[in-house]
């Protein structure tokens, strides 16, 4: 089995990219990042998915980003919306996509594994601009010019089998592979305990995610 | 003055770059990052620098990348090779240099500054793949794809002044913006007080560069 580095939040889409990684044959070692996120509670849900679903490691490596602040999603001071707004949402963290792929291409060079897999979707969260497949892209150029592994010939490739996936189709083809999606947690405003509030944007996507698919919602909400 | 992300290491080189960066004009906001490098006592290094060429803000971030090992910088169970050596050398740290800069775009994003210097050197470690004017261009591109502000259509600009520069042409340019060069430290394994070892490749590097330059070498050795 070869190796892959596969960047795993706690929540449905790296749950199922997780499950695909598998099923594509994978030896998938997980990793997350404590990046001061609100959503702390994320990553016990990461611990939970990541033995579930068979993953050779997991490992937790801390960021503070919120040190440099500037969403929702990492400082206190910024409100988690819960109605619909215009533009890139607040929950938006200045460049963190590109931050958890450069750590997955470290990671990714110590083992020697030449795939990174990464659960980012450009369907509901069209707003990110680090979601978009054009900056997918243009992060495997910049991986096989980073590394010695790219310099000796051996190449690297960015796997991101969501991108283009609506959620209910994400919730379809995870639970054929048998995900219990009661282990992950979606909320931007998780409880500790993992409970959801159902009125974030990421808890709305979710819930309509599932009645579209027709799949009973199995999230634990506050 | 237009605010710009210069990265810090405590080093000639980006003690350097900082100086061409405030001569542009810009107000200066320093980064470093404690990533759990053997020689952490550059991070007093760039304290200092940071203070003496008048920074308007210094930062330091930490970031456990001895987590992933791999590198003579972040394990104590790789040597710093004290000869020179074939290919690229066991003190490259994967991925690091992509990792510095996601940082570094993550704080201009945040500060709204459209200007990141980093004192990256292609001549002198022609070994490490992240330091070549190709890996640099990469990752402009990317950041122009990565942020809000890329989308918003402000663009950002990656500078690397030093890059094509031989060490003794740095240190020549520098001592012409009248850095004191006794305040960086350079070393590989510098003691805590900053006392440089005068064997490893970085400080054979940097002593000749001083004699190529012509200026007494101002480096304190243990």
């Amino acid at each position: 089995m070869s190796k892959a580095v596969v960047l795993l939040s706690g929540g449905l889409d790296s749950a199922t990219t997780l499950a695909l990684a598998r099923a594509a044959g994978h030896e998938c070692h997980c990793l997350s990042v404590d990046y001061g996120q609100r959503h702390r509670a994320e990553l016990g849900a990461a611990a939970k998915v990541a033995r579930e679903l068979g993953a050779a490691t997991h490992r937790v490596i801390t960021l503070d980003l919120a040190a440099f602040g500037g969403s929702a999603l990492t400082d206190p001071a910024i409100a988690v919306p819960e109605t619909p707004t215009e533009g890139i949402p607040v929950t938006y963290v200045p460049a963190r996509n590109t931050i958890l792929l450069s750590l997955a291409l470290a990671w990714a060079e110590v083992l020697g594994a030449r795939d990174i897999w990464f659960g980012a979707n450009a369907v509901d969260y069209s707003g990110y601009p680090d979601c978009r497949p054009e900056f997918m892209r243009a992060f495997e150029a910049l991986a096989n010019l980073a590394t010695k592994a790219a310099v000796e010939g051996r190449r690297l490739a960015l796997h991101t089998p969501i991108i283009q996936l609506t959620k209910a189709e994400i919730i379809r083809r995870g639970t054929a592979l048998g995900i219990d999606y009661a282990l992950t947690v979606s909320c931007y405003q998780a409880s500790e305990a993992g409970l959801a509030c159902g009125r974030c944007e990421s808890c709305r996507l979710r819930r309509a995610g599932f009645e579209a698919a027709g799949i009973p919602d199995p999230t634990r909400y506050a």
